[in-house]
């Protein structure tokens, strides 16, 4: 049997079982977000890891190289938001083909660093290979969370609001917008789905204070909405019931989808690399939560959902309710068509 | 110019430069063995990263998944040992072909997981994506050491002894022996140099009692002692000079070099991933520090040379000295004949 045949999800979950943990050591280990470690003296230490392959996550014909330097950096700093912690340090560790031009990786140093400056993170270190076919970079960002306060995905309750940041299915039209070629369609709009897809925003600020005020569980929509909650409900133990008309989308995507005769709600369930949060909160703590983010950042908070005894993710239109399962795209299972993270 | 012309080290300090460090927040950072950072709450938090690329750095006719999972994790545990520090967690950035095999990937997990334990290091977190061409394994370590006792490159100072932990040239022999199939030679002898360069041990516990011992600089050996050493001398802004009959060399390396009519002088000098720790230390401390690590952990430690005022590295012979350059492996200079570092 090949890596193919069972994708990325079965091998994370053979990983889980494979990999022996210690409990005493690591508060919370693989199948997070971002891991959160113990060490002497009280603050905990977040890390995560991310690779991005050369045509399978991004396209050098869409994206400029400061432009993946940001992304790069910027999705693994989503993943330190998703802990509600903050981001400190981070190493890079390139495999570049001898052909690539200097002043091309100057460029994509200059988006790596300058991502990081933007949310107060350092890159202390890195290693820089050769690699024969294609660029890949794997960038690991070490974060910091107050003792007991990292946001698992494992604490949704019965009776929780499901609630997101931002607006969700804009990285796949900008995706789209990229590989199809639309019709004219009024300015602005191609731009903010570009920007969606080229340089996604990490929600760092609004991870803190979503966690400051009570999230139970939260998670980042990378892969989205449909397998982020399912991610949620299965490792709360507790079904998740998303109202298909609450799910927030800018207008853009929206113009977007109609132009390209392309279905934006399966954008947003299924397109991923949004990186907005998605997280469960008790009700009587939403408003504060919704204001105080607001407030601090411009960003609103919307409810899709709430959070159900039982088990398995459902999808209500109308007073009807259908399951909603993780159909995200997987690197390993999918081998033709345009890559869905190119660019 | 592309990458190729300015080769790794070129790069690196490209890097070095590009790169803003914000000396508040990050002891050491890019250009030792690893970052050393400040968290709150009194202890340092060491972070190193490297990758092995398929076909650059391991050739699968050469190494079993197990033993490649061993190597990914030691030469990383190995940049810890060099900083004096103790390994705590590693994460595992996985780039896979979809036909891979997953019996195979399992081997490699379990010796990713088996040199993690040895080393009382756990594996929390990872990614796993597609790689269009070709493995490409990242392994980041992290690890601890009390505040302020990091052991940099930069502490050598006039006056020290040079020091090595067991001995040089047996991972280059090994390497030698795999590519060049040397007449029959006694036995154990293969299987100690291929030990050497397929199953590298790192030297935790040692660099941990030579740090207590007063090491005041200290490196491992990536990429041959002549690179080392010029490392050292270039931070410390000091001359090494190295007596070349000093230089350790196991009996099986010395063999295999006759036995192919090869330099095992260069092996140890330019070969390199033999992992062993380089380290000065003033000439009143290094009779307790030999005696503490051969106690504790059973390896030699030898002096192979002397740290004096001025620049750049000499190697000794019968009372001549020349210039000891680092004409170590660069992977982006070299691009024909096999990887040095293969298997």
């Amino acid at each position: 049997m090949q890596v193919k045949d069972v994708g990325e999800f079965g091998l994370i979950r053979r990983w889980e079982r494979e990999l022996a943990q210690d409990p005493e050591q690591v508060a919370q280990g693989i199948g997070d977000d971002a891991a959160v470690l113990d060490f002497p003296g009280g603050r905990q230490i977040l890390a995560t890891t991310d690779t991005l392959v050369e045509s399978v996550h991004f396209d050098l014909a869409f994206t400029s190289p400061r432009q993946l330097g940001k992304k790069c950096m910027a999705v693994n700093l989503s993943d330190i938001a998703a802990m509600g912690g903050r981001a400190r340090y981070a190493l890079i560790a390139l495999g570049l083909p001898g052909s690539t031009e200097l002043a091309w990786l100057e460029d994509l140093y200059r988006g790596l660093q300058e991502e990081a400056s933007r949310w107060s993170t350092w890159i202390v270190g890195g290693d820089t290979v050769r690699s024969p076919s294609g660029l890949v970079i794997t960038v690991t960002v070490l974060g910091q969370v107050p003792q007991g306060r990292a946001v698992p995905r494992s604490g949704a309750r019965p009776g929780d609001l499901v609630v997101v940041t931002g607006d969700l299915g804009g990285s796949a039209a900008g995706l789209a917008s990229l590989t199809r070629s639309p019709s004219p369609v009024e300015p602005g709009v191609l731009e903010y789905v570009r920007r969606r897809q080229l340089e996604p925003i990490p929600r760092l600020a609004e991870g803190e204070i979503m966690a400051h005020h009570g999230a139970s569980a939260m998670i980042d929509v990378s892969d989205g909405l449909a397998s982020e909650v399912n991610h949620l409900a299965r490792l709360s133990r507790v079904r998740v019931v998303v109202e298909e008309e609450s799910i927030p989308m800018a207008p853009a995507t929206r113009t977007l989808a109609r132009v390209l005769e392309a279905d934006a709600l399966a954008w947003a369930l299924n397109g991923g690399e949004d990186y907005e949060l998605v997280s469960t909160v008790a009700p009587e703590q939403f408003a504060a939560m919704a204001r105080a983010v607001r407030e601090r950042t411009g960003t609103c908070l919307t409810v899709v959902g709430r959070v159900e005894a039982g088990a398995g993710c459902y999808l209500m239109k109308e007073g009807k309710r259908r399951r909603l399962e993780p159909t995200s795209y997987d690197h390993f299972l999918t081998t033709s068509g345009p890559s869905r993270t190119s660019p």
